[in-house]
């Protein structure tokens, strides 16, 4: 019967062996960089340092799975906001498709200008022309038609200096530090001036954040029956809520209901958002993208007209917030994997 | 060495015997029933067939987990509803113990009746009346105040009938449902025409519904920086949104963004929410709590002003949707759980 207690010892051998293999691998997991698209630096520091004192069991700024939100900006902190915002476009590429059923905006600013391609009119017609045209293209149909205008939009327009789908440009190190969140047990949610109907129907695929934890600014939704009876909400021309600035906290109440302890924006419109969640107990953090990278991205802060950082810049100086510098911070700014998706 | 290989067979036969018993284990806690308040009938067998239908991998009624949305109603289809809204007894409670700082009420109306107890007078203000009163009770604090105020009024007040705090008349069956939905890869949403800031203080210990998924009535809600240059959110006395009836899809559609592929109500201010999941394509659930049951809990449709049950029966009956008959298809009504909480 030796050879029963030799197959003993060999199988004895092999799960040692497998045991130390595993543990290995385990710990090499456990050890890999979870934000390797950020340099190492304060920044980066700051946050693994956070998530670490919040999550570590028994420890005087351990925070329950349940009370970990963090709440993000879009526009400018997860995906590009210049040269304007994306749904901006989206409203011109809609306006400009519309206009054969329009013949009346051939002499009707803003439309003519927008036709015109005469953006020196257009910009003349101001921030109410602009609402006009917004207002034209995000009403007048149901929410079912409008996701679907937005996924064929999303899936031909491309960047006018990028050249690549909006929603490939994406940045690498936000979507690792979603992704690193969650994986501490942490629920991530958009708080956006963006509309909500506009981002529902693409940050899943984009952000792994899904339809319900996205908040943002609505029009008034209709509840009416059909064609043929059938149940549909109709999308009106009335601004319902602006998800803006004080708007900010305002939305995370109505739609989330507690307090975030991580809080993340790039301008001027996320400082109630930022102070909102620095100003509950225990500990939280407040960070800010600073767009400093004129080469990969864009170049701009206390003069832009889009995505103007000011307030907020001074208050994170004086508070300590955690100030990303795009170009220090960043190995890459754009997802890899988002633009291979690109079709030519 | 006869002993290793004696040593080995036993350890093959207690591993077997463990294996056998982790297998029956498993095998019995797979077939436990889910829903044991329950009693065997239609109702039962509806939901218990839509949930496998719509979970079982490669069948043709397959729902990925993430589409599986459920919501549910609160007043009179998780919680009593009677003698009338809880929220209202919260309200009344409220104002009295307001109206030592409100002399002017003592002969103000609604407020005067509802101090002398002169119901009929009260009943006279009629729908104005009531709103005024909660409008002076739900306003002109901060979301923390009213949290607390809500948390606190909880704790000491009871049921007029059932002589318990009101968070535990929750009815058992559906706590059952909703945790049978969660095992099940559902996520469970509350949508009701109560105050959504009334429901989220105590709805997570009660259902397991955790704050980020209520939808709910609301004020306007106004940030701003309080003693000390603190942010805080104040209530002001302005409705925002009531989330009841049409609302109901609207509301939905604003906090979800997505279809429910089951909704459970129990009035007509359900209906629109029931259509609106229905309408969807694929595999659909809708089901009405009917309180058919005067001994054990209320017995009213028709004719009763809360909770009125008229219109959306006749489409149930017509379209085939589950109603429950309380009476019949409830072991038992009210969590015994719950009531063990109950302090004297």
């Amino acid at each position: 019967m030796r050879y029963i207690a030799l197959a003993q010892w060999t199988r004895n051998v092999v799960t040692l062996g497998l045991a130390i293999i595993f543990a290995s691998f385990v710990n090499a997991f456990a050890r890999a960089d979870p934000l390797p698209s950020w340099n190492d630096g304060a920044a980066k520091k700051a946050i693994t340092d956070f998530v670490a004192r919040v999550t570590t069991q028994g420890g005087a700024d351990f925070v329950p799975p349940e009370e970990r939100i963090a709440t993000f900006d879009n526009d400018g902190t997860l995906w590009c906001e210049q040269p304007y915002y994306f749904q901006l476009a989206f409203a011109f590429d809609e306006a400009k498709a519309m206009a054969p059923k329009h013949p009346e905006w051939k002499s009707k600013q803003p439309f003519k200008a927008l036709l015109d391609h005469d953006q020196k009119a257009l910009a003349a017609t101001g921030e109410k022309g602009l609402l006009q045209i917004v207002a034209a293209t995000h009403s007048g149909m149901t929410i079912n038609e409008f996701t679907k205008s937005v996924l064929d939009w999303m899936a031909v327009a491309r960047h006018p200096r990028f050249h690549r789908p909006y929603d490939s440009l994406v940045y690498q190190p936000m979507l690792e530090l979603l992704a690193y969140l969650r994986a501490n047990g942490f629920k991530t949610f958009i708080v956006s001036g963006g509309g909500v109907e506009f981002m529902r129907p693409w940050v899943e695929k984009a952000y792994g954040i899904p339809p319900e934890q996205v908040v943002g600014s609505s029009g008034v939704v209709k509840f009416q029956f059909g064609a043929g009876g059938k149940p549909e909400l109709m999308k009106e021309a009335k601004v319902e809520f602006i998800d803006d600035g004080p708007g900010k906290p305002v939305g995370i109440n109505r739609f989330i209901g507690r307090r975030p302890i991580l809080a993340f924006g790039n301008s001027d419109g996320d400082l109630q958002m930022l102070q909102w969640t620095m100003a509950g107990s225990g500990a939280r953090f407040a960070g800010i993208v600073h767009h400093t990278d004129a080469a990969r991205e864009y170049a701009y802060d206390r003069q832009s007209r889009i995505g103007k950082l000011d307030k907020a810049w001074d208050e994170a100086e004086a508070r300590g917030w955690t100030v990303v510098d795009m170009k220090q911070d960043w190995k890459t700014v754009f997802s890899a994997a988002a633009a291979k998706e690109t079709k030519p």
